[in-house]
Order: structure tokens, then sequence, then C-alpha cells
């Protein structure tokens, strides 16, 4: 199963990710407007999947009006739906491009295609940073015990078109018979940990834990914590990384206990524009409900809402945070793993210097 | 009002602080047993709060029955209730030596009048916190901007007999016209930020905005944070600290931003036995369903518990971290301000010398 697909009647189908892990519920979605919806309220997720559903948006849009006005139209409704992931941009400047290029009646075949090799791309990039990653944790096991992985949020096969950034090489060790277990940081405000990572790794087979996002340094203090992978929704040439916040608490752990600290990306969130990462990347502020209420289950298996605050009390919250290049170990790219610096990724990425 | 009184029939009135910020319950304590679970099941919590409460289950055990055996039993049992907090273990000790010299005839009068004690102490040492806490916050005054003050978990009123640990030297900017403006974490597991120093703050009027514990370091990056005050549960001869999880990801981020990150303690909490926090605290393990549930207020008023995880994913709950002494700016106590190293203690509490 994967998170994203063409139906045969040119709709797309996806996964409603705010229903997991309760329930794996379907949507259609049958126009742009659909798309930039499902972003937004996050039923898709993770930036390569944000990605993959902008390019689906893409080409529902032109089969239904393929004029330059459409696709202008288009790539501005779903570019403003979340800030931070550069992928979405990415996948959107890639479809201008193309699209844009072709006459209005060659356009539409022209965009599911596109979208469909955007995916495919996607599928085989997270391949690949799994077999690199995956030495990373072979390099860390030791006998008669499993390799205890530190992950923050979800860049699994659900942040992706399947496969995974972060959980690539946990699952590429898991398959090939490396003991491992996963401390899952339960990613507050929207627990894409203990929601969704969770209940990956639990459907795979894969050993874990859930933890509470305060816990991580308190595990690293004791060597109970071998390394940390996470994801990345964009990375700066210089190797700094925009990821969900809270990402940042957790590499000055790492830092702090002599723990690695990798982070995975596919090359397409990488924003070679940028610097530094913590002045130059914008971060998202989503709606303050997202912390004052939470959503679960019942005993009685009814999906319920409860609020956690005093009615006095505003929230905040700013949705990701940035770990300078200098707290990371190394990132693990579809190319293979490179230090987290300009030298770095231009070693795996020559065509961009 | 306080959050422990006694009542004129010689029982002990409490608030049930799990029941905030919904509910302002009050509970009536008859008996040791009942203190004891009161402060395992958390319905006082705070280690200044968990102290006076222990001192009221003595007077409640001894009332009933002043002999040896019956000291001894209570002592037991009140002591193994939670193993992180020292001043638990200071304030039956302190009540043992007391109560255990005197005839049994005497015992239980002098018991009430020790509780009562215990807690004036309690009050007097928290004003005087906040008393010279209070400049540290005048100090990063600058005009027209607020304070930014971030703090972790409760160490409010609610976590002591009044005026409260961190929050004190707040309460007193508050009052005497510095504008101050509080970042309060939610403190999972059991949110008792966004539940009981939320609530707090907005009933004594204190500007303040709940975030999820994820976000701290972030705002500290962008120099909004001014400093940082938190309470603890146990701090050692040479200033380490163990206070609610994920105090110590806090401090990193405040030595990585040069916040100046204070921790506010009364006397009673200090452990003059231990040189090492991280190695010689014990660190309470609590039950995972804190981790995997969640109870919160529904739309129309219901208090309703809901599960966030799937159900093939187990849980861990550490309750504490440390944070060690070099990530402290300064000890707050209630005889002034020192540096977190055993010399710095030593300096205010000479008699421990």
């Amino acid at each position: 199963m994967r998170t994203i697909w063409p139906t045969d009647h040119r709709t797309v189908g996806i996964i409603d990710q705010t229903r997991l892990p309760f329930e794996l519920a379907k949507v259609e979605l049958t126009s742009a407007q659909d798309a930039a919806r499902a972003i937004k309220s996050m039923l898709v997720r993770g930036a390569p999947l944000i990605g993959a559903t902008a390019a689906y948006g893409v080409a529902l849009a032109v089969s239904h009006d393929p004029s330059d006005a459409s696709l202008k139209h288009t790539i501005d409704l779903l570019g403003g739906t979340r800030p931070t992931a550069t992928n979405l941009r990415w996948a959107l400047e890639r479809c201008g491009r193309k699209i844009g290029s072709l006459a209005t009646a060659a356009r539409a075949d022209a965009a599911w295609r596109l979208a469909s090799l955007i995916c495919e791309e996607d599928v085989a990039i997270n391949r690949a940073i799994g077999h690199h990653g995956l030495e990373l944790i072979r390099a860390r096991h030791r006998p008669n015990r499993p390799v205890n992985i530190l992950t923050h949020c979800n860049a699994g096969w659900l942040a992706t078109v399947d496969y995974g950034t972060a959980l690539s090489p946990v699952y590429a060790a898991h398959d090939c018979g490396i003991s491992v277990h996963v401390w899952v940081d339960e990613t507050r405000p929207r627990n894409q940990g203990a929601s969704l990572t969770a209940w990956e790794l639990a459907k795979h087979g894969v050993p874990h834990t859930v933890i509470v996002d305060n816990v991580g340094g308190h595990l690293m203090q004791h060597g109970m914590v071998d390394l940390c992978i996470v994801g990345t929704d964009r990375t700066t040439a210089t190797g700094d990384v925009a990821n969900k916040v809270g990402t940042y608490l957790k590499a000055l752990a790492a830092r702090d206990n002599d723990v690695p600290f990798y982070v995975a990306l596919p090359s397409p969130s990488i924003d070679w524009n940028l610097t530094d990462g913590v002045t130059e990347i914008p971060i998202e502020q989503r709606d303050a409900t997202e912390v004052t209420h939470i959503t679960g289950q019942t005993d009685d298996g009814k999906t319920q809402t409860v609020c956690l605050t005093p009615p006095g009390s505003p929230a905040a919250n700013y949705a990701f945070d940035v770990t300078p290049a200098r707290l990371v170990t190394a990132l693990i790219t579809e190319r293979g793993v490179c230090p987290a610096s300009r030298d770095g990724l231009r070693s795996l990425f020559p065509e961009q210097s």
C-alpha cells in the first residue's frame, strides 16, 4: 500500500492520516482544491508526500482546465498551503516548468505522468536512503542487544509515497535481521509519533516504545539511545535542517551525550538558496486549538476531542524548528551519507556548485 | 486559599489537583492511608506540598494510634509513595525525630503543631524565594516590553503550601508592576503546565501563553525568552537538579542561546548527601497509561479520557530528569541567589559544611 495513488477515472486516492491510528480511511481527491485542503488540514503530511500531493493537485486542475491561468492559479493555491516544507515548492516549480512549456491539449496527460514520475522517484530515493542509512545502524550494532534508535515526528512511509526517509534505514535494518528498538517521540501537538510512527512500526513488527517528547534527554543521559534519526522539511545548502518542532531539543541532548544525530533527506528537501536556517526558513504557525484540544478514542471506540487548557489561557503553535548543522552528525541522502555542511552536500551534489 | 489546611475536627483539607483546571474540588483526608493515596495518585504534587502532606499524614496517624509501631509504619507508608522528591523524606525524618522523642500521650498535639509549622515555614521560604528572584527578573526588564519567562511543569502555589517556588518571583514581579509574560510548557504527560500553571496564572491575571514542550528551543533561538525559571524535586549538594522530565532539554536550549536558566528551591529540597544527580537520584517511572491516555473536557463540559496510541504500542513513562549544575545559571533559595555548585550552596548554608 502507498500513501497516494491515481485512480482509474483520473482522481487521486489518499489515506486520511488524521484518522490514524484508529481507522485506516481512504479519501478521494477530485480537484486541486481538494488537494490543497488535504495538505492544509494535514490529511496528508510529511515533506515528500506534500510534494507528491501537490503534483497530483496540478494534474487534477489541468485535467479540468489546462489554460495558463488555471496552471498559475493552481500553483499559487497549492503553494500557499504550508510554508516550511520546500518539497512543495520544488514539486510545483517542476510541474509549472514542464506543463507550462507544453501546448494546452498535451498538458493533462503530461501532468498525470509527471505526478506519477515524482512519486516513483520518491520511492527510489527513499529506498536508497534506507540502503545508506542501514550501514549507520549496522555500525552501532552490538551482540545480544537491540540498536536503540530515537525518532521524532513521523518520517516513515506515511510521510512519503513509500518506505519513508528516517524510518527507511530502520525498516532496512529490521528486514535484514538486525535487532532494532525505536523510541517514538509522541510529537505534540499533533502526535504524529504516537499515532503514525507507532502505527507504522507496529504494522511492520518493529519493536518500539512510545514516549512523551520530554523523555529523550533522560534516555540519552543513561545510555539508552544509540542513535537518533529524523527527517527534515527543508535543508539549507549549509546543512541546517527544519523539522518538526522539538527536533532541535533532541539534537542538543544528542550532542551533550555523544549520541549520533542523523537527518535523512531526499534531495528535493534541500533549498540550495539558503545558508542560515534559523533566520531564513519560514516557520509555520498553526491554529492554537491544536495545542488546547486533542483527539483520541474513548473506551467504547468513539473518536472524541477534549480540551486540555483553562478557558482563559491563550496558546501558541509553532510547527517547526531549525536544528543548526553543527548539531547534525551526518545527512543521509539518496546519494550517500555526508557531513552536514556546504562541502558535504556539494560532495554528493556537485551539479549544485 | 492554600493548597492544604487542617480542619476543626482534625482532618486535612486539600485541593484535588487532578480535577483542575476545570473544577476546583476539595477533598478531606482522614487517615495516613488517605494522605498516601493523595500523594501517589497526584491529587497533591509538587515537592514542597508532598512534604507538607506527609507531615499531616503523620499527624492523622498518631491521632488514631500514637505508638512507635504506628509512627514507623506511617513513615514507611508515606515514604514509599514517590521516590524522587527529597522533601518527602526530609519532612518524614523531621516528624519521626520530633514525634518519636515524645511520650505517646503528647504525640498527637505535637504532630499537628509540627505539620502546621512545616507549612508556615514553607510559606515563609517561598515568599523569600520570590523576594530574591524578583531582582533577577527586574534585571532583565527593558522599557515597553514584557519580560518573557519560560517555565516547565508547575512550581506555583499549587506545588507548595502557598506562593510557589519558580512562580513566586513571577508573582512578585507582576505585583510590583513589572510587565511579565510567561511561556507555559504544557508538560506532558500529566500536563501540569497546561492545567495547573496556566490556571494559576490566569487566576492571578498574569499574561501567559501555553505551548507544547517542543517549542521552547525555537522561542529561545528567536530571542523570545528572557529567562527560564523552574522548580526542583531534589537538588544535590553540587547543584544538580532533578525536576519534571524535559527540564534538562530546556536547560540545554537555554545554554545554547545564552538565556539565563534559574532553578528556584526551598532548602528542604537539597539532598546534602548526593554529589552526582544523573547517577544518584532515583527517577520515578509511572504507569504507561499516563502516556497512552489523556483526560480533558468535552464541548458539553464532561470529563473524558481518550486513548492516543495504537493498541499494540507499548509506552514508557519516566517522570523526572536531571539537569547538571553546569547548565544552571544560578539557584534561587530562601537565603538568596547562588551559583549551582558546592561552594555556591555552602556560601548560603555554611552549617552544611
